[in-house]
């Protein structure tokens, strides 16, 4: 059985317990759809952290043991039935664990075409953020004209949001810890970016100023990537039916909810993860990616924000970074060259 | 100008503002697709009571001091281009307010046929509970199979909610505030029944309950008339993709919520009233509730809850009981015999 290079969480704990070990290559397990793919680049998600301090145990199906959500490759080889795919064929998309690796395998039509003006490194620190961002809109029913109030939008996901309402059609509006992390996005289209307000009570506030931006009218998405009082301004800030989608944590697990608000407005709260959907999902968010995100990849209106690239062997060094939360963009990994 | 009976806010405060004027009849004003419907039966709603106090301007186009949303009766003229009815039909709908007077007008759409099978005094209790617990079901996606939790479930609308759920192919489950609450809608096909515990701190608890009636799983959808911390509870109770749809906030503006969960089970929170909606929307719920609901009331699936019938003449009684809040089901309005 021929062998792999992978990043393997040889323990819970800190980036130190990341070590690079041989691995069977996955095998091809009959005409399921199963096509194996020779990864070339990826990037670094803080479900990689989490699932390396031990608290987000991988689902079935993918190596327990082998962080890694995204991707970019070539087809190296397809289960019988395979029709989509050639060998050679450069693919990306989201894998559920597991990328980390010199091979992985997925179904067939969890992988979407990367654009002959994208080389692979790039393309391996696309699908996560792209994929986040486009199917939360498509939740939160985007149409064009929208105004989309984008959380954490120094983040990988927040940079590929504003791309992506601005490419769309959209207008989009942004939230940051610092002035610094406004800059990039500015850069890629935000109309307006907030620095939150927690000189009076230790809260975040920014809804009163969001409102300011939006003639008093509020805007009509918000794609909420940190959670906590967060929560509590969004709700504030959105116009009537507004759409608020809860991405992320970070800044903590319980928010007050104005009832008041929700219930005049008919306003919609909707949670979402990615990791965890069923085969179903994954294959429509990657189809919906490939019809609608990829030709703005193709033609450059969307593009990676790539703060660093290392190597696999440098990942424990990658996962270091990406836990000061001091990064702006993605943290990209070279798997091969 | 002929005139009609109404009851008429004759100032914002208690039951006792309430007098019973002369008014002109409302005009048809034009080829507008406008019916002026006899009123003959209507019921009270706690949006009657609000406004009586001050606190719910009537939207424009309905009359700012006749109060009343919900009505049967027969079509008494019609303008011109209206093609939908005939002098002498029999209707049911909801209007924006007015509804308790002889006459009202409103748009030919926004009107549903009353099966043979029921006199115009029940018709007239049905459709403001029906349609809020229909309205509530779609937005909430309901398909056969859902358990659905509703609370308040001895309120007009929530009974109407446990015999939707169960004519449509859903389990109802629901909570009330005491045990004689939860008998008549057990007898109208409630699976299960819970008085929300409030010993440990003074907050309703009922979801380990709801959690252990159905195999650890949770509800699907939860039709949340109350509010308060009634949300923080109905949120711990959702199954994974759960919904639960605001509708009413008697316990309380503000409650917790606890984001990790609505995220790692990917619910949805959505609020609603039915009140303010523009008109096309106004169209769709009545057209829903005629194709979906009425042929439930025509054979008897689903029937009306009417706790006491009061002539017009004795709108403040009825004014003053229901505020009292110990109703099980409707309060129904005689506005001609």
């Amino acid at each position: 059985m021929s062998t792999m290079r992978a990043a393997v969480i040889t323990a819970p704990g800190g980036p130190d317990v990341l070590h690079i070990q041989q691995r069977p290559v996955p095998a091809l397990s009959g005409p399921n759809h199963t096509v194996r793919v020779r990864v070339v680049g990826s990037a670094l998600n803080r479900a990689d952290l989490i699932q390396r301090a031990g608290h987000y145990p991988a689902p079935p199906g993918v190596p327990s043991d082998i962080p890694g959500l995204e991707f970019a490759g070539e087809v190296a080889a397809l289960a019988p039935g395979v029709t989509r795919w050639q060998i050679g064929d450069r693919v990306f998309g989201l894998v559920p664990g597991g990328a980390h690796a010199e091979y992985l395998t997925t179904h067939e039509d969890t992988l979407a075409r990367v654009p002959d003006t994208l080389d692979l490194h790039t393309a391996g620190a696309l699908p996560e953020a792209c994929i986040t961002a486009h199917d939360a809109l498509r939740q939160a029913r985007f149409a064009p004209g929208d105004r989309v109030l984008v959380h954490a939008v120094g983040s990988g996901v927040g940079l590929a949001a504003v791309q992506l309402v601005r490419a769309l059609g959209g207008i989009p509006f942004g939230t940051a810890r610092n002035a610094e992390k406004l800059t990039h996005a500015t850069a890629l289209g935000l109309e307006t970016g907030f620095v939150p307000d927690t000189s009076a009570d230790g809260h975040p506030s920014f809804a009163d100023a969001v409102l300011a931006a939006t003639d008093g009218r509020g805007v009509d998405i918000v794609l909420d990537l940190v959670g906590g009082r967060y929560v509590h301004e969004g709700v504030r800030s959105l116009a009537h039916r507004g759409r608020l989608v809860l991405i992320g944590l970070l800044a903590g697990r319980e928010s007050p909810l104005d009832l008041s608000r929700v219930l005049a407005r008919r306003l919609q709260i909707t949670g979402t993860v990615l990791r965890a959907r069923p085969l179903e999902e994954r294959i429509a968010f990657t189809q919906a990616f490939a019809q609608e995100v990829v030709p703005l990849l193709a033609d450059g209106r969307v593009r990676a924000n790539i703060e660093r690239s290392f190597a696999l062997d440098e990942i424990a060094e990658a996962h270091a970074l990406l836990g000061s939360n001091e990064t702006t963009g993605k943290l990209a990994l070279r798997i091969a060259d």
